[in-house]
């Protein structure tokens, strides 16, 4: 290969470099298109059933597209799973120094129950997607486990000890299902946020024995 | 085929019925040298890397006898959730009429708490196969959410409505999956009937906003 060939070479390789950033500013908000078109499909016809070439032609883009966004089908719907952690988190963490585990645990629930609120129709239709698949269902109950982990670790970083720290975070997680499921239940009527905060009280009462 | 055609074969299914009856004769205890032979398998090599020809050998048995009590290999760790989920339902729809939910929560996870008790050997080695294989971890997940869905539908038969009959249950699960941890770390040390009654008052005290 002489000096010519590999200057023409390292050009070649720049223009395909700048074809492809030219060919990405043609893809405004992929993700997001894709994730909608993904989550539309999935409701219409099945999670299993629908297939990445039909979620890239809903979207008006391509395989290769969906695949530089997301690793597979499922990936739509639990990538935003990593967000609500670290909302959920950072929401334990940043409550008050003298707050109570459970109340830290409640700050989180709450902070990430916003997020979801703000994007109560994806939460709502992707909730009915969930709901049709025993697949998916086992993957949201390992999704919440692991929210369960990291608010435990949470409460372990603001020295609170086991098991108080894995039973504040699992009986949170246990607030969270219940008032996600009713949230989902009585479509808009109530607010996530509203309705863990009553999961919480109705919890205290609970446990306190009320019948 | 003739009459004596017919005769002959009758008398042979007769002969090969008493012959496999004969045969089980043979295996006293099948089932329980299976399972026991299969745990110490999946304890030393691993859950994947064993096969039920191995397990059938190391019992002494056939692997048709093991198909003929079990599914298949992860089923020798599972059966016995249908019979746990059983005894903690039995204990809800048992306790006194008068029992606050919470109350019949509490005694259907210690009567479920007493019989894991009285198998604790194999249910410590099972729980240490479980937490080396992810699969296995999720199928667990899967047991406790199924036991969640179950108790709540004994607490409904006990008349407690909704949100009321699910976040208890949800609750419960959350203690009995923190007493059951407890109670594998730190090996004979402790009951678990009196780990559950523990994490129970734990999660009144964290509950009413204990630090």
């Amino acid at each position: 290969m002489s000096v010519a060939d590999i200057t023409l070479a390292l050009m070649s390789a720049t223009v395909i470099n700048i074809i492809s950033m030219d060919m990405s500013r043609w893809e405004p908000n992929a993700r997001d298109r894709l994730a909608r078109a993904a989550l539309d499909l999935y409701a219409e016809r099945g999670f299993e059933q629908t297939t990445v070439a039909e979620i890239a032609k809903r979207a008006g883009l391509t395989e290769r597209t969906f695949f530089r966004h997301f690793a597979d089908k499922r990936e739509v719907l639990f990538s935003g799973g990593v967000e609500l952690q670290e909302t959920m988190v950072g929401g334990v963490l940043g409550a008050h120094a003298s707050a109570a585990p459970i109340d830290a645990v409640a700050a989180g629930l709450v902070a990430g129950a916003a997020t979801l609120q703000e994007r109560r129709g994806f939460a709502f239709k992707r909730a009915g997607v969930i709901a049709a698949s025993a697949e998916l269902q086992e993957r949201e109950l390992i999704k919440l486990a692991t929210l369960a982990s990291a608010l435990s670790d949470a409460l372990r970083q603001r020295g609170v000890g086991e098991p108080t720290a894995s039973l504040t975070a699992q009986a949170g997680i246990a607030v969270f299902h219940v008032a996600f499921a009713r949230w989902v239940d009585e479509g808009n009527e109530l607010e996530l946020p509203a309705l863990i905060r009553d999961s919480l009280d109705e919890l205290r009462a609970v446990t306190a024995g009320a019948t």
